[in-house]
């Protein structure tokens, strides 16, 4: 039987060293029976193209790499501000409508509505009772770990939401709750 | 014949008065040929359910919108950090694998690196030549509005961004890009 394919979604492209994560990553997920597949997997080469129409390539790539996947496991570890990163974001949307079965885990424990109260410094409330923020943008609470539509994601889809709080110097390499998703994931299609 | 339905993504849903720039936004649709689907348009009513549940319902809502339009004009203008908002992020990739055409606009001219840099404050050079964060996060330079599967999103399924600078005080209700976008939607289905 073809191995389960899982794309590894997520800001680890942006770390110093993505390849030594992947490897570890791709680990985890073999010692689960799932092949784990990394957005720098496909070695796309730059040659003559702009900086810009390289970038549109590795979308493109990216993209066949997700359609080549049954499930993907996103890390939505918060990333320059309360959100997950807006790549992952969209890769999580991209893998829902073509079906996938999408897991998510985080790094950061705290919810979302208290992230976004840290990022905004200071908040105030409308005649309504809604919390805004001093550009009078809403403080989103839901009771869920992002955006909605993220968490609709993983549980319309399936899938498991993992929280794990990470040391300060670990938030986008440490892996406990990527090994809880990849657990998850094994049993769903077990 | 039916009319071209476009689904109207952003985080002009987190405004005081989302439905008045609902209306303003349905209005320019409407001028040039178009259909204008808001996410609020469903009038979702919590009744019983738990914030949390209520959250899910509005996402399962909003996905079942993306799937009745032929087309996405989203609002990318950086919200809370360098990026677009993450829920807008998702429906683009939600819509780009159903086929839809994706049309974006920001109302922030700055290109993607140029924000990222502001926001971190701080950079440091790799030994390769690459640019980072504090936190050793690359900062992404693809000479693309914003992450770069967002911008993949636009260009490979045929859409446009529109850029204008709008005043701090407009910067999530300006309507002068979002009206570029609407004219070459219409453009591309005439």
């Amino acid at each position: 039987m073809a191995n389960t394919r899982a794309y590894l979604a997520g800001p680890d492209v942006f770390l110093p060293d993505p390849k030594a994560l992947a490897e570890k990553k791709k680990k985890i997920c073999a010692q689960y029976g799932l092949e784990g597949v990394f957005p720098l997997d496909a070695e796309v080469a730059r040659g003559e193209l702009s900086l810009r129409e390289f970038g549109l390539l590795i979308s493109r790539v990216n993209e066949g790499l997700i359609r080549s996947c049954q499930l993907v496991i996103a890390n939505v570890t918060p990333f320059r501000g309360p959100s997950a990163d807006v790549g992952t974001a969209y890769e999580m949307g991209f893998a829902r409508a073509l079906g996938l079965c999408v897991f998510a885990y985080t790094n950061a424990v705290a919810d979302f509505a208290t992230r976004t109260r840290a990022f905004v410094a200071n908040t105030g409330l409308r005649d309504n009772g809604q919390e805004e923020d001093l550009e009078h943008m809403l403080i989103e609470s839901f009771d869920l770990p992002d955006n909605l539509m993220l968490a609709g994601a993983v549980v319309g889809s399936g899938g498991v939401l993992s929280a794990r709080a990470a040391p300060s110097d670990g938030l986008y390499t440490a892996l406990g709750a990527f090994e809880e998703c990849v657990m998850a994931a094994a049993r769903s299609i077990s």
